[in-house]
């Protein structure tokens, strides 16, 4: 019997694996507390607000926290219903060292230890993920599955995109602080410092905190501006194939069809 | 009889309804007099403008304020012969209450009412939408009609990429204020002053207000900034694929007939 | 004999016509002096290539512009051997008024009157869309003609997202200047002067002359910036299935035999 | 004996040639030690670095020279058993001046000359090119070759794009000088000084070093920066159009039996 509420308290809390409603009260309330969290952990820090709700902030997030560890504690107990985690020991400890537990656990777990001094509410913004879990439920799956498809079909590609932009970062810099280093030894100190202005050219934001001030530098920054054009268009072009790819392996899975004989075409 | 003028009004101020002459000639003079307006707002901005033009400012809005509110009277009484506003008065409350109406009405009331001290004439500019109608006319309808039909096959996709977007600005917003905080309490003073920084840094407009000085801030930025070259490459590669998907489908439209027996192929 | 003369000249002066060796020779020889006149023009307003070389420049100038003399009225001369300007006056009077005529014109008409105060100089640069002609002939002929034919198939779509664009930039400059006028009344003076704000911010330039300091004003920015990105994506989605369906008309006329029962398909 | 010892030198410095294990640690171990080469460069830049470990980079310095030095000259000698340096004499000669062999001696010869003052350490980093030779190996070769070939496919059309938008800069830029050096004549001092904020424009950088400030140059800046949009839309639209094409010729490859009479289509 213990068994049967173990695995009810799991479907529970894993809305994915079952169909009941229950499961999905939890999930909305759970996704929305995390969220509210989210919520005060950036107003908290808005001085104006924490000085005049000060107190309604510390018992949202006693109450908050008390829900979460709750939470935790389900979850530790019932995850061996999962044939990942289904020893009793082992499986508990390994789903306590996995990601999700892990950041669980941070999120709330400080809260009971008044005399450490590291502030670890930022980990609570990391439970955000979990919202993403939302598009997992209703109607942005598919929507959710075409994106992770292209990414996933085109990961090769876009690494290299990654890797060739930053082989570029590390060259434009190199040869970038060996032109304005003289010039503006403040700003262009060193190679990593130099890494800053690139990238800040590169992605096209341009602060304006670093430009270059001599002839040459400014030449080198029109060619890695310009580069810097085909660092958007590389991937969009992409990702573009990679989207026309899926959705055209989506059509064919519907016309499998021959028109001319009424076969099917696999 | 009465009827039938109420008709014909209703027909002359939309149109899209009838194929007359007069219907686009009123129609081409409301837009006309909405964009005139829309120059005079902006005009009358410009200080030099206002003060030696401002005796004909007066006058143009006294003559369009006369006709904007005469075209909504006649447009509240005319509704009716729409079958979707048939019902005499709810149908024509139903009417006032429609956000194309109300922009009209708040477009010419505050003109009536001198001792509110609300300034209403950016309403005005909002007409401006009015003047898209024009594209439903005429050779652009077409693009029109491609454009919108990509947005909707292609809106949960593009609402995904807002939800992450928007996450990913609150989680690097929080990061962001954890490692800069200290160094310029005065620019990063709280996670929603971030979130500017955050927003300029990612849509790699780059303002140059506020920017990082640490060391942990710039490699942050830096993950940021390329990421921000993501939020560009994703809705361009699906929108490719979207307007790819609508031509192959407008394309299978017209060519329906199999070249090898003749027979249309649906 | 003339007639022969004139159209022997005309050939010469327009390759595309004829594929003799001579006209190809000329055609490299005026494209280079234009080039060489864009770099004079660029190089003198360097001031210290001006005090340095300005002899050389006064004498490049005056071969230059005999040389551009001579074939202005060469080619007014033989313009009539083109159909288009076959009738002696009325043909001339036509060609003296299309506009790359009286570009060439202005090119060098103004170095014959010593006494005009008019710095038309920059009138030679757009001798540089000559340069541009290079293109029609040889191997980029092809890419020359993809790229315009994906423009011209795709010209209303473009020309909405411009309007949308437009409007856009109008109705955010108006409620922008409401929202921060009280605040910065120097930089955000009138909705014109914050329109070029708004182009700064739109087009993800953001050279941080103007930004905006008040909560709303913030709120409404990255509003306006993540809109921005759709100005990006837009038409860059419209260029890809254009570049696509040109490509895809190209292969579908290549290879226009069925491959069942080897008849051709149109 | 001795040239089949060459062969084996040359086959254990040219992984691609053979299919050994030794050639492809020998690999590894170069492309490591030129990885970590570079990390020196780049970390020698930085002062607190270099006057905390400065006996520890000259000695590793050091020790990476000698190994460079033997692999060049191993590679110097063994060259001649490529068919394409196969001559003892003209063949070494020809190796000596390709680019990839000048570079590897630039890398380390001024270590041997200390007299000179010349600091050619910056072409070390020129090496990470041969980091890009990990591509080629392994996983990565197919994405590595798709992108390759969509940049051969396009190279016409992209080449257009380049030389459309160097136009563009040197046109935009003599406008705008005219149109500023009178207001700034400073910061548009002539119009190659003019191109340097015309490049930052048109990329969407927009330091905010220099901006305009006249309204005519505010005017033509609005036009360059949309203009600046499409500078992103075309390439990206170029790109996409060849990815989705030469995905199309590799499904065409796999898929060439016929689903009708299962013979082969070419």
């Amino acid at each position: 019997m213990c068994k049967k509420l173990k695995y009810g308290i799991y479907v529970l809390l894993n809305p994915a694996k079952g169909n009941g409603k229950w499961d999905k009260v939890i999930d909305y309330f759970l996704v929305t507390l995390i969220t509210l969290n989210v919520f005060a952990v950036i107003l908290e820090t808005v001085d104006s607000f924490y000085n005049s709700y000060n107190v309604y902030f510390r018992i949202f997030e006693k109450i908050s926290v008390y829900i979460f560890t709750v939470e935790y504690l389900l979850r530790l107990w019932a995850c061996t219903s999962e044939t990942k985690y289904n020893r009793p020991i082992v499986g508990r400890l390994r789903y306590f060292f996995s990601l999700g537990a892990l950041i669980d656990l941070l999120a709330f777990a400080p809260f009971y230890m008044p005399f450490t001094r590291i502030d670890l509410r930022v980990v609570r913004i990391l439970r955000l993920f979990r919202f993403l879990r939302v598009f997992k439920l209703g109607r942005y799956l598919n929507a959710t599955k075409l994106i992770s498809n292209v990414f996933k079909s085109k990961r090769e590609e876009l690494v290299l995109c990654l890797v060739v932009t930053l082989s570029l970062i590390i060259i434009a810099s190199s040869f970038m602080y060996f032109a304005e280093n003289q010039a503006q030894p403040d700003k262009y100190s060193s190679i990593p410092a130099t890494m800053w202005w690139c990238v800040t050219t590169l992605t096209t934001v341009g602060y304006g905190d670093v430009f270059p001030i001599t002839v040459i530098g400014k030449i080198l920054t029109a060619f890695i501006a310009i580069l810097g054009i085909g660092m958007f268009a590389l991937p969009a072009g992409i990702l573009a194939s990679g989207f026309s790819a899926e959705f055209q392996k989506r059509k064919n899975k519907e016309i499998n069809i021959c028109p001319h004989c009424g076969k099917e075409i696999k």
